[in-house]
């Protein structure tokens, strides 16, 4: 049997065969720790997971939030589930001892909280905004600010939002409206209506802590005009308590296709005048600060969206194993007994495709949380500049490949269960309701394409699309010397240097200003991208699947040839198809952007 | 403006530029018929479906039916639809006017079914169900049967439904399990258990018609032991009134993901020993004559992907029109007024993706309701075969590729329309819910890929393959005097001997009994087989449109440059795709069927 929130084979594979983790036991934050700890801390995210998070996954769906005098109504089930959480220490998973934290490699704290996602998205989603603004004002915050609100953040008192989206500006974050005015006492005064903001109100803390984005008086217009405000539901008094209530209101509740769990929220600032906000950092700074905690919060929603699939392509495989159905083509017989699902080859297809979506991506989720950890307590400045570099690169995939292909993989899911999957009564249907959430919220799909073409490519001269190639490159040259890897590295070999000459035109033309039409296929170009960094990231699990092999102990061989098979899968079936959508990027085809207005 | 249920002009395009609807005419049976009683029930068709169908498509999602006392109960806007429905002659649209019918070609009145679906799926259902059952009745049952229950059907007071799977048989007809055993009277005692029976309870109706698979004692075992029986939720005396409750006992409803309004039952048959049933044609002849109908049910189920892939794609259209959203790449100017959404390339593409897949299968899905037409009355004996062999080769294909790919046309509504999209208080969501049914039912997509390779590539000796190479090729040709059409038939020209030359060595195979291997990637060929299929429909709409263009009305120049951008979005970006697939089975590829169970 397998688990149903992820396969504890497959985590220990990435974290001690491909990821190395126990080498970070070596770094001297991380020095308390070995693969004991880390072990019990994934042990217990397991165990409070499955006891507080999944049994409630389906109630929270089927009873979303209510709108109730002025306030969200949660199911009762929510709060218990986070109060276990961040009892157990994984609100702080990541932080100090002195903080209070576990002092945790990202890469522990990123598979520990992985499995809240499986089980529980939407209640999952409730710590992981506040994990992300309470780093802000970590990072950024006076040490007002850090004693009044970041510190009953990490306590677990206050919870967190992130405020951008305004009804007339979603992925247009030059155009939001939203103004501060200064008091004269420091503080300003907020005027502006939000939408969109998950977790904008609900019961499961005393405050809540929203950090949201506004113009000054003076700002300059565009981006480089949006500053950055604590805007908390209650203030809080010098001595920490709480005191009055602050000018914020729920205007109303999104209801939406999946996810329904997290209150997605209308909130309006400022109404009656009143609306205290405080400057996080400098003024204008506030995209630049986002910017700077992006990286992380992208790698937690392709996370979200890989382990989402995750749940999906284990729940389909167990239904697959246990379900008769049919017979094998050349076996007509029907007086023998049905085969079961798994039996048949389009099941197989569906069940491979789900496991190379589901754990390519699950692989690149953690191995991005490790260069998370080497960027901050790499061994040498240049171990950390290199692993910043490439994270910046892969940011965009790591949030966007998960986010389509995983959902692809919930949609197979679904396939295999038939009828039933279609059901509410069976798990997968939601779990692909929830993921379509991936492709839109934190920079949508197209928003990622660009990001990448037009600026991740080229940051830092180009230095982590060197490293990257670099690495695809090593991988390469290391499973020639297995003789099985041939017909994988050669697909993979062949799209890489197809997609440098692409690259390199394109930048060409980029950077002789040719802008429109350079970028105008940006999605395909993101979507090829994806495919390689997924198909080597294939390369090295079947390298290390071999290394297992040939260490050979028997109990572990079908899971090795699992990982083969699936690697094979992905570098024969999917990367070679790739080969098209270069030849339209190199012949700079703008079939779309041809299409007029008025001609649809 | 966009219409939001189908763009008339391109329903008008398609009757009668492309699909000569007015030659239908000339036939005995529609001379009574001319362009405006065509037009005339397609009008009456829209203000049907606006009036009556697609106000309450929201509400009966958000309210599905309710198990209550033993029945379904249902909101109070579906039954004044359906009897509008029926009122206005829908039920009966392809009937002879003797039997009360409107005469019309298959071709029109799946134009004006269409209305209906695109504006409700779920409603349209219930008239669809009882057409499909009333078919099997009027063609295969006895005068008796005919004068009791088709006649009431056709009238509108009885409804029906298909009463296939069973909870252990969904796919796998051939293990049904349900019982009829002789009464000695001529009638039979029906036993067993039907899930997923849709309109299975309802107060639509006096009466509901459940069209049954059950053996009978002597049954052979497998599909060939299989006979079709009448059970009626209500016995019906000899003078046509009701009699006595029936012993069919709704067990319960199931839960869907969409298409909420439309009941989904498990029927118990028999449980008290006294379900009465009545034999349709010969014994063991049920699948047979179920498979009669089927071509025409599953134009239907296409039909409705097709509609619910329309309905968003006109109002994601709308939608990018209206809302203005940031600047284009070279116009980074804050203060510059936004664009539209449209302006941007990436939601171009979108939108002219989900115009390439979803007009290039609307095409399909009349072309194939035509081919009913031309099955039923062409002139000739030869015409009428062609017809019905190549509609025959066709079914899988006008079934399961708008399955698929409408399916994703309304992903990508969903993401032009960003969070908005995500939200239920837009319309976008509840079409991507209801289309996931559609690859599932009414033969899932697995089951239609290998009945199109193992079934009916080789029908009738290969007749229909030979004739749809010849029609392709026929197209190819003719586009060739268009300049403006060489780099769209070219892709077409190298698929289709790819296709060929690949489908020859499939099918030696198959002849040489290599079953299973030969079938594994039935998936896949089934794709490339689709997207030839309608890469041949884009290009024969890009002909007419060449047509259209010489006869220089500059009112239709933009719609017909709008079908020649689609027609090479789709013959440029898609079609060539497909070779890396072809590889994959011609080289008998087994990657899938060699991932063992224990290696997942």
């Amino acid at each position: 049997m397998t688990d149903t929130l992820l396969d504890p084979r497959n985590l220990a594979f990435e974290l001690y065969e491909v990821l190395d983790a126990e080498e970070l036991t070596q770094r001297e934050r991380f020095a308390d720790h070995n693969r004991e700890t880390f072990d019990a801390a994934v042990a217990t995210a397991r165990q409070i997971a499955e006891k507080f998070f999944a049994p409630h996954n389906r109630k929270s769906d089927e009873n979303e939030p209510e709108y109730v005098d002025g306030a969200a109504v949660l199911i009762p089930e929510i709060k218990p589930a986070v109060d276990a959480f961040i009892e157990a220490g994984f609100q702080n998973a990541g932080r100090s001892f002195e903080e209070g934290g576990m002092q945790l490699p990202n890469l522990l704290s990123r598979a520990c909280f992985a499995h809240f996602q499986a089980a529980n998205i939407a209640t999952s989603s409730y710590p992981m905004l506040t994990m992300g603004a309470s780093n802000l004002i970590g990072k950024f915050g006076t040490e007002d600010q850090k004693r009044r609100f970041f510190q009953p953040m990490i306590e677990g008192r206050f919870f967190g939002t992130m405020a951008l989206t305004e009804p007339h500006a979603g992925s247009s974050l030059s155009d939001l409206r939203t103004r501060a005015e200064p008091a004269g006492d420091g503080t300003y005064r907020i005027k502006g209506n939000k939408i969109f903001i998950s977790g904008g109100d609900h019961p499961l803390s005393e405050n809540i802590v929203h950090m949201v984005l506004a113009k000054l008086p003076d700002a300059p217009p565009g981006v480089k005009g949006i500053s950055l405000f604590i805007v908390p539901k209650f203030l809080v008094n010098d001595d920490g308590s709480l005191g009055e209530r602050n000018d914020v209101v729920l205007a109303g509740l999104f209801h939406k296709m999946g996810w329904r769990g997290t209150t997605s929220t209308a909130l309006n600032f400022g109404d009656n005048g009143n609306c205290v906000g405080y400057l996080v950092g400098e003024p204008h700074k506030g995209l630049a600060y986002m910017f700077q905690m992006m990286n992380e919060a992208r790698i937690g929603v392709g996370m979200g969206a890989i382990m989402l699939g995750y749940a999906g392509y284990l729940y389909s495989l167990d239904y697959a194993r246990e379900r008769p159905q049919g017979r094998h083509p050349d076996g007509k017989d029907p007086t023998s007994p049905q085969v079961a699902l798994i039996e048949h080859a389009d099941i197989r297809r569906m069940l491979l495709t789900q496991k190379a979506y589901v754990e390519g991506s699950f692989d690149l989720g953690l191995f991005c949380a490790r260069l998370v950890d080497d960027g901050k307590t790499g061994n040498t400045e240049e171990q950390r500049q290199l692993a910043n570099e490439l994270l910046d690169l892969l940011t965009p995939i790591v949030k966007s490949w998960p986010s389509e292909f995983c959902l692809k993989a919930n949609e197979l899911a679904i396939q295999i269960l038939g009828g039933h999957g279609y059901t509410r009564e069976y798990p997968v249907e939601q779990y692909y309701r929830d993921n379509r959430l991936n492709p839109i919220h934190e920079g949508t799909h197209g928003i990622q394409s660009l990001d990448l073409l037009a600026r991740k490519l080229t940051q830092n001269k180009g230095a982590g699309l060197r490293q990257l190639i670099g690495l695809i490159e090593s991988s390469i040259q290391r499973a020639g010397e297995y003789a099985s890897l041939e017909e994988l590295r050669k697909p993979l070999e062949q799209l890489l240097q197809h997609l440098q000459t692409t690259t390199q035109a394109l930048l060409t033309d980029l950077g002789s200003g040719k802008l429109n039409e350079t970028l105008a296929n940006s999605a395909l170009y993101m979507k090829v991208f994806g495919h390689a960094v997924i198909g080597w990231r294939w390369l090295e699990q079947a390298i290390r699947a071999e290394e297992g092999l040939a260490r050979g102990n028997t109990s572990d061989e079908s899971f090795y040839r699992g990982k083969l098979q699936a690697a094979r899968y992905f570098l024969t079936w999917e990367v070679p198809a790739c080969h098209h959508e270069l030849n339209l990027l190199d012949a700079r085809d703008q079939t779309c952007m041809a299409m007029q207005d008025g001609w649809f």
